[in-house]
C-alpha cells in the first residue's frame, strides 16, 4: 500500500502533518503550495470566528474560555493567534499562549501562532493559509484571534463568518474612535472585563452607535472603482443591515458571559444560514483569499523580472533615492506588460 | 505668462494646491499621478518622523506639542495622521484633530488625516504619497502619526527617518508583547503619561529589553528569499546596532519632556548623518515606496485583465467558493504571464 501523501494525512486530521505543512508554508516551500492545492477542494466546512480588539482587551482569555465551551459541546477547535507585534523575532510571543496550556494535551484543539515574518503576501495571506489547513483537518470551529485595530484586522475580518469585536470599559479617548471605526466589521460585540466600572456605559455607547448606523446607513467608499482588493476597507462587502450585532458583557477570567457570547455567535450563524447571507459571505471569503494570493504571486513575479532586467532591488532603490530613476515609470512599465497581453 | 501648473504651485508651498492634489490622489485621478511624478525629483528634503503606539497612548497630544516645538524653532511642519479604525466612513475621525486647532491658522503647519478608504495600494501607499506631497511643499519636518500596532505600522516605519514608539505605564498584559515586538522599529521611545504610576518601571523594562537585544542581536527572518516587500516585517532593513534608542519620559498634556523628546530625535538624525546610515535609510525608504507602488499597479492591472478574460471578480469568487475553480491555478496563470515575457 502506498504511503499516504501529506495532503491525505492532513485531511485525516493528523496533527504532526498539519504542523509540518504550516511550517513548510512559513518557509514558502513549493511543495507546501502543492499540498494546499490538494486540500482545497475539501475545505469550506469549518465555521470561522474572528476575535479582534485592542491590546489589553483580554482576547486570549476569551479565546481560552471559548475553546473550553466548544470542547464541552463535543466540537473540535482550531486557533490561529496572530501577533503582528513581533516583526523581527520571526514568530509570536508565547506569553499569552501559556494561558491556553489547559488545552495543550487535547487532540481536539490545534493552536497555531503567527508572527509577521517576511512574507510577500503579508500576514493576512498566511492567516488564510492556516485557516484552510485547519478547515481541511476537519476542525468544526476555527477561531482567528488578532491583536490591534489596523488594516490587518479589516483584511482578516474578510476571512471569517462571524467577527467578534472585543472591547473593555474605559481604555481612554482613542477607544471611542476604535469603536466607531470597527462598527461595520463587528457581527457580535463582547464588552470584556465587565466587572470593571463603566461596563454598562460602554455597552450603552456601543448600542447608541449601532442605532445611529441604522439610521444613516454606512457611508460608501468613494472613488473605489469596480474592484475591491483585500484591505481596501470593504470588509464584509455584503452588508447585512437585517442583523443587529448583539452586545455581550463578559469576564473572561471567571468565565462569566461565555455561554452568552457563544450563543450570540451561534445566533449570528443561524441568521446567516436562514437569510441565505452565508452564501454571499462565502463568496466574499473566497474573493478576499484569492486577492491575497494574487497580490503575492504578482509581486514575487514582478520582482523576479525586475531583478533579471533592471538589477537588484536595492540598486534600483538606490537610483530612486538619488532621484536618478523614476519609480512611477518603473512600476508602470512592469505592470503594463501584464495588461498589454 | 502661463498659469503655473499644479505641480509648480505645490512646489511653491501653496496649501490649496497641495490639498487639491491630496484629494485627487484619494480619488485616484490619473492627473494626480502625473503631478506626483512631476514633483518627485524635488522631494527627499524633508525629515520624516514616525510616531506610533497603542490606542490611548496620547500620540495626538505629543504630536501637537512637537508641532509647537518645531514651529518655535522656525521650522515648517507637515502632519500625516492615519486613522485606520474607520474603514467605512471613508475618512478619519476628527475628534483628536480638534486638539490641534491651535495650529489651524498657522500657514507653517499642514495637517492631513487619512482613513482606510478603498485603495488598492493600501494605507501605506496613500501615506507615502502624502509624505511626498508635504516634502515637495518644502515642509522641513513631516510627522506621520499612526494608531495601532499591526503590520501597517511596520510598513509606515519603512517610510520614516526616525521612528518614535509611544508607550504608557500600565496598559495591561498585552503591552509587554507590543513593547517586545516593536523594539526593532523604534529609534526613540517615549513613555508618555509619565506622571502616572509605573512610568519608571515601564522605562526600566524597555531598557532591559533593549539590553537583551544587544546581547543576542536580532533574529533574522527565515525563508524570505532575496526580496522583501512592504510589510514583510523587515522595517529598517539596515539595522543599526550602533544606535541605542533613548527612552524619554513625557507628559504631553503639560508639555513635560517635549524638549527632551525633540532632542532625542535630533540626536538620532545626527547619528544617521555622521555614520552615513542616512544613505542606507534613504535607499530603504525608496525601496519601500517603490514596492508599495508596484503592488498597487500590478494588482489593478491583473484585476482588469481578469475582468476582461474570466468575468467579474464576484463571479470568479463564487466559483471558488463552490470549489468549482482553483484559486491557485487562477492566480498562477495571471502571474505567469508577467514572468513569461
Amino acid at each position: 500500500m502506498a504511503t499516504p501523501s501529506l495532503a491525505e494525512r492532513v485531511l485525516s486530521g493528523d496533527v504532526r502533518s498539519a504542523a509540518r505543512l504550516m511550517r513548510d508554508l512559513d518557509d514558502r516551500l513549493p511543495e507546501a503550495e502543492t499540498t494546499l492545492r490538494a486540500i482545497f477542494p475539501s475545505t469550506g466546512r469549518a465555521y470561522v470566528i474572528g476575535l479582534t480588539g485592542a491590546p489589553g482587551a483580554g482576547k486570549s482569555s476569551l479565546t481560552d474560555k471559548l475553546i473550553a465551551h466548544y470542547r464541552a459541546a463535543g466540537k473540535t477547535v482550531g486557533i490561529v493567534a496572530i501577533d503582528p507585534t513581533s516583526p523581527f523575532t520571526g514568530g509570536a510571543i508565547l506569553g499569552d499562549r501559556i494561558r491556553m496550556q489547559d488545552h495543550a494535551t487535547d487532540p481536539g484543539v490545534f493552536i497555531r501562532s503567527l508572527g509577521t515574518r517576511g512574507h510577500l503576501g503579508g500576514l493576512s495571506r498566511s492567516t488564510a493559509d492556516v485557516v484552510q489547513v485547519m478547515d481541511a483537518m476537519g476542525k468544526d470551529i476555527v477561531i482567528v484571534e488578532t491583536v490591534g485595530v489596523g488594516q490587518d484586522e479589516v483584511e482578516v475580518a474578510e476571512l471569517v463568518h462571524t467577527a467578534v469585536v472585543v472591547t473593555v470599559p474605559g481604555l481612554g479617548d482613542d477607544v471611542q474612535a476604535i469603536k466607531a471605526g470597527i462598527l461595520e466589521i463587528a457581527d457580535v460585540f463582547a464588552v470584556n472585563k465587565a466587572d470593571r466600572d463603566g461596563a454598562d456605559r460602554t455597552a450603552r455607547d456601543l448600542q447608541t452607535m449601532l442605532e445611529v448606523r441604522h439610521t444613516v446607513g454606512p457611508v460608501s467608499s468613494a472613488g473605489g472603482g469596480t474592484w475591491h482588493a483585500p484591505g481596501d476597507g470593504l470588509a464584509h462587502p455584503v452588508e447585512d443591515l437585517a442583523w443587529d450585532p448583539p452586545i455581550v458583557q463578559t469576564v473572561a477570567v471567571t468565565g462569566q458571559g461565555i455561554a452568552e457570547l457563544a450563543a450570540a455567535i451561534e445566533s449570528h450563524r443561524a441568521h446567516l444560514q436562514k437569510s441565505g447571507a452565508i452564501h454571499r459571505r462565502e463568496v466574499a471569503r473566497a474573493r478576499a483569499g484569492f486577492l491575497m494570493l494574487l497580490r503575492e504571486r504578482l509581486l514575487s513575479g514582478a520582482l523576479e523580472q525586475l531583478e533579471e532586467e533592471t538589477g537588484r532591488l536595492d540598486e534600483v532603490a538606490g537610483r530612486i533615492a538619488r532621484r536618478e530613476a523614476d519609480p512611477y515609470a518603473l512600476a508602470d512599465d512592469l505592470a503594463a506588460r501584464l495588461r498589454s497581453r
